[in-house]
């Protein structure tokens, strides 16, 4: 690793990304929308087969070499994203949307399934194709919905809350089908019930004793040891030995992430439930403003990188083109209509305009459908063609969600709303 | 690269470090050696030939594969150290003690360089190693002198200044001196004084030049730009769109971290520097609060780096242990007479203790010393047994030098120290 060209292009990365968002919210579009294309840009202008760089001969290796570093601090980026939002939830609020996430999570996974795997029946596809369409299109990644909550300030409504729990449960939903497509896919060899089973009931374990622990054990442990602390001062002219709390986060963070991704959820979900389980004291320990300077360093990339999936030279491609067109059409409108349905069903207090606030936040899959695209594209069950629509699926519906987002809230609560989101 | 893996790693060996600071805190240690002696220890329980685990039969490939990693975020922490002291040095304050921190940085670097030639001459090795040995006594690594000074809060002494100006100097000299080595060994062919004066020159003008902008043109740059927004927010219904600082002080980090390294400067020079620029503004912008969280994350990273490097397997042989004592004993001493009685000649002012806690403070080695080493080893210079010699000299003045620091400044300033620093 040549340290030198990891700083460039950090420097570089980070000019042009701030550079791309400020442009977009110029025009009143989310910025991280600017970020994403600059991610397009990036990828295809500089280390493309089609790229200038190519084509002007310059040398462009390094930054192939040092992907692995965008693709390391993206993922860092959107776990300390979720962990803030996790900070900022109390596992009461969560609770008391409970029915209504989950109708909104089971109807958001069946719909787009369905549909997906009806439509690629009938272009022609073979049925493991159609499984591992359908299974792409399930699950949400709720990164780029919590960032435009997040700068909007909106976390505290109800809308929000749903999509969050909503989104937790749509992880564990989607774990379990896409287990279930892969059994399918590699015969009987590698799929046992008993296993699956266990899985997800370890994933519901998990959130159900961290949501447990935030509620009723850590604020216990948390009054023992300041009474224990307290005394021994007292005893100690005073002195407090200096504890850090934001290295205590960082690590329930980090470690709630691993477990999370041990089991087989998305690392983001557990950086959530990390964030959440300490949420009573995120303000008083100042957690909210130190994670926020860390995230300055790393969320750009995460952006950044939902970009750099697409390759346009593969997109060139008339068939890659109409079934990427369709496929996104059905994925929005699935998710959409599945999630507003679920939320009116769910919580009858919910107008129209909040429904559609949940269907809309649903809608982005980014990474969760690359990696299950990735995975069908190894293992001989996807073709080069469908692998890539299913990329431009992912980023599409990343980039359409933000900006319906922000002016469905902005129509819903016009008075409370920052005019001028720092997105 | 397994991102599950990454994070069992980060959380495993951020509470080890947090832990061995904490024992050694509680000793009256500075905390950091214990961070460095966790690094032993992972490095050879966990992973080395010797291993607890390879013993055991654990597969720990995932350490070894992740080091890259470690390497990453502890050149990161140690940026954003010296940035962060950058951010609370003035430059004029710098220039105060100019003359002092030349003549502590050409005597420090004089002795150590021919005491090292004359001591490996002495036995028995050729020339070629008795120059790489004297080159790699001489570059001070400024990181955990920084560490101890800032966190027992005594940055805003003579004595810090001069040592960080000293250092900055250091490098410049090192970096020459390094040059001239490599020529010598190489032959004629990669040696060309006329690069190595360009070399130079670049270095020293990137240094005046940094510091005159500090002085002269940041300020004016800031107030144009203030009076700017002003005026525009005066016409928009006083809204300021939202300029993120951090970013703005990350970029600057990072882009000068490049131009030193472009350069042939060590990077935490450019970060200090980079920082000094908008020191100005560094408590306006809250960016000491912020970057201090940012540090958080990446800073043990880099002082379990520097136990790594000691592979005890290596170290368990007569010959190495015998020469390691007597070289760390001659870099130890070289250093400390020469920076104090450089410190003395150039500022009358300075009594013995601040002599003494100037010498102290310019021992560390760290990893200038193992670029040195290993840069010899790998072209032949330099056998495995002198080559681990130089790295345990690297590691053992790295750990030396902090406790004899803080009980210097504390005899020296016994009423300002915090009597119990956050180490």
């Amino acid at each position: 690793m040549d340290f030198g060209s990891v700083l460039l292009m950090f420097v570089v990365l980070l000019v042009l990304a701030r550079l791309g968002s400020r442009v977009f919210a110029r025009f009143g579009i989310p910025g991280l929308i600017g970020e994403i294309l600059v991610g397009v840009a990036v990828a295809n202008l500089a280390i493309g087969d089609w790229s200038l760089m190519a084509m002007l001969d310059i040398e462009m290796t390094s930054f192939n070499d040092n992907y692995q570093i965008i693709l390391l601090f993206a993922e860092f980026g959107v776990i300390f994203l979720l962990f803030s939002i996790g900070l900022e939830t109390k596992v009461d609020e969560l609770m008391s949307v409970g029915k209504a996430a989950m109708l909104v999570a089971i109807m958001g996974v069946l719909l787009p399934l369905t549909m997906g795997i009806l439509f690629t029946e009938l272009i022609g596809e073979n049925l493991h194709v159609a499984v591992f369409m359908g299974v792409a299109m399930v699950a949400t990644s709720v990164g780029v919905t919590a960032r435009v909550i997040k700068d909007m300030g909106f976390l505290d409504t109800k809308e929000s809350r749903i999509i969050i729990g909503a989104a937790i449960i749509d992880d564990i939903l989607g774990m379990v089908i896409l287990a279930l497509a892969i059994g399918l896919v590699s015969g009987s060899g590698d799929f046992e019930v008993k296993h699956l089973l266990l899985l997800s009931l370890a994933a519901v374990a998990f959130v159900l004793i961290t949501m447990f622990s935030a509620k009723y054990l850590v604020p216990r442990i948390h009054d023992r040891l300041k009474e224990r602390s307290d005394a021994k001062a007292a005893n100690d002219n005073g002195y407090k030995p200096n504890f850090n709390k934001l290295l205590l986060a960082l690590v329930i963070c980090l470690a709630f992430s691993w477990m999370a991704d041990f089991i087989g959820l998305a690392a983001i979900i557990g950086a959530f439930l990390g964030g959440m389980l300490i949420a009573e004291y995120a303000v008083g320990w100042k957690l909210d403003f130190k994670v926020e300077s860390i995230m300055t360093l790393f969320l750009s990339f995460f952006f950044l990188n939902v970009g750099m999936q697409i390759d346009l030279a593969q997109c060139a491609n008339w068939t890659v083109v109409g079934l990427s067109i369709a496929v996104v059409a059905i994925a929005v409108f699935s998710k959409y209509v599945g999630c507003s349905l679920g939320a009116r069903f769910g919580d009858k207090t919910l107008d129209k305009t909040s429904a559609g606030i949940i269907g809309i936040g649903m809608i982005p899959r980014g990474e969760v459908g690359i990696i299950v695209a990735t995975y069908g594209l190894q293992h001989g069950v996807l073709s080069m063609e469908i692998y890539t629509v299913l990329i431009v699926m992912a980023v599409a519906t990343t980039i359409i969600a933000p900006s319906l987002l922000s002016s469905r809230f902005m129509c819903k609560y016009p008075l409370e709303c920052d005019p001028h989101p720092r997105l």
